[in-house]
């Protein structure tokens, strides 16, 4: 598509999106309390243990558009100064870190104004790491997500639902974002998977990947619909593997810079 | 005292201070189980209500020096693009930010190597308001933290110990940093009271102000003692007259850019 279609496209999507916010936004009062009371019930049986689900980065981290996401500048240091200081430039889609709806959207929620009560609230991990292993760009199907209920139970509302692929082991590696011929690879979400998200109330979504749609996607669906419902979105998680699917509880520490679209985040879990 | 004389009386400091970190470092592990432990007593306990300690920020934002800590360039824009992304110039020390050991040190731990379980930890806030009310400059002294004891019982091994001077509810003023004839007044930790808290194994504390020390403060002292014997600070707290004394389970969302010295953070608690 050219770019003025995909503006028109993207326009036209964000009118009939409206009305659907607008009842995401009703319920949300329910879903947070009913999320809050489901995190409160899994910390009360927690082992204390804490998992760090943030990778450290710098200017090699993998990025979306391959160019360094953070640079830093020694300003003040310590050999001379008696104290150390650097200046960060850091685009804000970069590390492990969040899409706030404003990141798709003209005048959605910025990641300042993300509810608290939806950054502290239960775990839901989907393994889909077995068809990953044959194919670079698979994806959270609607049935992923049901089969995770028959062997789990509900998906609490106000819930963080995450994609273990097993792309967070290769975060060093070219293949983390490319295949040999330098085609975008990796698994996301589809958008089939977050509309039934959105019914069942979940807070947001989570991938150990570079984003929330596949590596092979043209019009970034997932992008498009979950972030302007009102939702948010975590990329590059890691450490999926050293929790259950259910049972943990997230603590997602979201940047607050006023009117920003995202931002590296610090994230961690209990079980 | 001279720029020479601040730097050999701080590299004799750091000399000093190395056994001091060791031993500390020594105790770090059964510190951080017996704090996680707490903290799972207190989450379990907890009313599931989160509150948020974090003061969203701009370039307007009061920072330590008076000039802006972050500014924002929209580098990719809905309108054009279909998506918004902002480069963001960030000092580190901005906002509601970590001091990591490193930022006071020539070697120290830096932000992103933070113990992750020294991240989830009990809260302990001492409210000094009534004497901040008198003295601007005002200091948490030894006695406070022994009356808090004496009020509240221990102080758990790996907790995180924050002064309420009632400083973040002039935030947007003049007097958040400064008298009305431009010296600096505001609250902070005494080294006495520090020098209590590590033998007491807390791991970081928190003030609702621009520095760990007070205002006034000429030699930084608890900048130069509690950071290098390795442990943390948080700057700028927020929302704390929305916690009780005791009770409350701390999450310091610390950024992990790699090398850091601090950084903004999201801090949040539930009590």
């Amino acid at each position: 598509m050219c770019n003025a279609c995909i503006i028109e496209n993207v326009k036209s999507s964000m009118l009939s999106r409206r009305s659907l916010f607008r009842s995401s936004a009703a319920v949300g009062v329910a879903a947070m309390a009913a999320g809050l009371t489901t995190a409160k019930t899994a910390l009360a049986q927690s082992s204390g243990k804490v998992v760090d689900l943030t990778h450290a980065y710098d200017r090699n981290f993998p990025t979306f558009d391959g160019k360094p996401g953070i640079e830093m500048e020694k300003v003040v240091d310590f050999a001379k100064d008696g104290y150390t200081i650097y200046k960060l430039t850091i685009f804000e889609h970069t590390g492990t870190h969040i899409d706030a709806p404003l990141h798709f959207t003209a005048d959605g929620t910025s990641v300042a104004d993300l509810e608290p009560a939806n950054l502290v609230c239960p775990l839901c991990i989907i393994d889909i790491k077995a068809k990953a292993k044959d194919d670079g760009n698979a994806m959270v199907m609607k049935s992923d997500i049901e089969a995770w209920v028959s062997a789990n139970g509900e998906i609490p509302k106000g819930a963080c639902v995450a994609m273990n692929s097993g792309w967070a082991a290769k975060v060093a590696a070219p293949e983390y974002r490319n295949t040999p011929d330098g085609a975008f690879a990796f698994p996301g979400f589809s958008k089939e998977a977050t509309d039934l998200l959105t019914e069942i109330g979940a807070a947001s979504i989570g991938v150990d990947t570079l984003s929330l749609d596949p590596g092979n996607s043209k019009d970034f669906a997932v992008h498009y619909s979950w972030l302007p419902s009102g939702h948010y979105g975590i990329e590059n998680l890691a450490n999926l593997d050293s929790l259950p699917a259910k049972g943990a509880t997230i603590f997602v520490g979201a940047p607050k810079h006023k009117a920003g679209t995202g931002g590296p985040a610090r994230v961690m879990a209990m079980v």
